[in-house]
């Protein structure tokens, strides 16, 4: 490993997307920073106390699925039925080990859920109710259903219902137009992390989409297509029109191409964000991703990408924009 | 294209697991191989015919489906709250347009409903009751709870009831034995087509595990892990221990394996079969490929694995031990 680092590496998202300073007041951008910062150094904290890679990615989305701003947890963007369902998946890149679950109502970190099936279960993806009978067996913590709804949250269900109303079709891009701060087509969190042991793990939290019907499944909760980790070469957390993601198996895609075509992680990254999903729909989103070694890397083919990492000498960076 | 061949392709199977002669009476093996017999004729009445490879998948699926015999749709095993929940997808290889459901229940031919996700919605995966309310509003048939049920099936579920109250743990290999003549471990049904046009497409549906809880979500309706289509390479449906197929994104590995390292199909899946999953689980399963051309590829780590296929003079070839 280069010396040149710290012995650890840590970065975040909280969702790419059409997100252009126009979209952001001054002080709104303020907050969206800060909170990306308080979100790093929790899993920072974790790290340089010589934490593992799973712990700091628990703990940095933890706090991403706490703070309002982000479309995960505490913030999720309301279904069709005016409910939340939300998606988590992590997975450990020294064992393979992953846990998932899927539409959940109810709990307040899913990334926490997430966690307690890949220690706790012999299954990988959980869902719905049965996800959630799974959660209350393990004592996972839930919140009352108001909890995670926001006055922002409940502007944008209102628009996209009366959007429905006019348009009776369920296209994605309808429901989700700029302007809200937030790119909020593809709200979703994630997190990669390297521990001092040189392991990697990665996890990805979201509300989905708004007005979401159906029980849409997105690429976050899914192995290999929104989130993947294997210390043989890289961690993946993805954010974007999920659809294209699962087509595409986006994560396990970066991993393939590293270790059958030999690529860089950050070549890998951009093969596929940049090349491969423009075939499908140019502003797909992106990704965030660390390799054995060296600094994480962060590619997206949207305006923007809430984003924040640990630079070499173990700085906080923040940022919004390409 | 080879001459020698017949301008189609079709392959199909019913499930891998420990099979084995002694577990099967000759006149259920006698039933066995009729039921894959007519499901490949099914299939081949449609590609003889000039259509497309998704309507031959989908044909052949539909009639494995309708069999009691098989674990998927009539004859799904039971939910450990004695329902069928029921997943499936299917995946076009011309257009990489995919669609899945998960967790159904009532839904007579649960991959008719994959079908009208990939053909109506802007979705790939639908879930539980939304993924219900989809096929409502498609008019995709249904069917009364009891229709699924089966003597056999039922016995199963009583042994696995008793075990788990033994035991109380989710263990998957203790509701599992051998000896009910399906290994039934890895109860599934897929199916590959190539049709006249060259395109290739892929589809794969089951009833699960029984006694499952949690709304656990396996391998067959994740693109990339249970099924994949791509005219690039090759159309893959898998059958197996499906965390480890969800892990190891089997059916897009063989599709990485092709494009990044000029493997061939049948070195391709004998590399992800026989040697990568084989570390996690050395009996975990199988799949079924066709290429570009060429004839299908059946590769299983398993006793056995059901599976039918047309040879290059379009004769049947049914199969079920090593």
């Amino acid at each position: 490993m280069n010396t040149n680092l710290t012995p650890y590496a840590l970065a975040i998202h909280g969702g790419a997307g059409t997100i252009l300073p126009q979209h952001l007041t001054p002080e709104l951008e303020i907050e969206y920073l800060n909170g990306l910062k308080n979100a790093l150094l929790a899993g920072k904290t974790i790290l340089e106390n010589n934490g593992t890679a799973i712990d700091a990615v628990n703990a940095a989305i933890v706090w991403l699925e706490d703070c309002p701003l982000f479309n995960a947890g505490k913030g999720s963007v309301y279904t069709h039925e005016g409910g939340h369902e939300m998606d988590a998946c992590i997975m450990d890149g020294a064992t393979l080990a992953s846990g998932a679950v899927t539409g959940v109502q109810g709990v307040r970190n899913p990334i926490r859920a997430a966690r307690e099936v890949m220690l706790h279960s012999d299954h990988i993806l959980l869902a719905g109710k049965g996800a959630e009978d799974f959660c209350k067996s393990r004592k996972v913590p839930f919140a009352p259903e108001g909890y995670f709804g926001t006055a922002f949250r409940m502007s944008q269900y209102r628009e996209a219902l009366m959007t429905d109303t006019i348009a009776l079709d369920h296209s994605i891009t309808k429901f989700n137009k700029p302007g809200f701060g937030e790119g909020n087509k593809f709200g979703t969190v994630g997190a990669v992390a390297r521990d001092v042991f040189g392991n990697l793990a990665a996890g990805t939290s979201t509300g989905g989409m708004t007005n979401k019907k159906y029980g849409r499944v997105g690429d976050s909760p899914i192995v290999g297509a929104g989130t993947y980790a294997n210390n043989d070469s890289c961690a993946v957390s993805c954010t974007g029109h999920g659809e294209v993601f699962i087509t595409n198996a986006v994560a396990f895609d970066v991993h393939a191409l590293m270790n059958y075509k030999g690529l860089s992680l950050e070549d890998a990254a951009n093969e596929v964000i940049m090349k491969k999903l423009a075939k499908s729909d140019p502003e797909s989103g992106g990704l965030i991703a660390l390799g054995k070694e060296g600094q994480p890397v962060q590619v997206f083919n949207t305006a923007g990408m809430y984003r924040a990492w640990l630079g070499v000498d173990g700085s906080v960076n923040c940022r919004i924009y390409q």
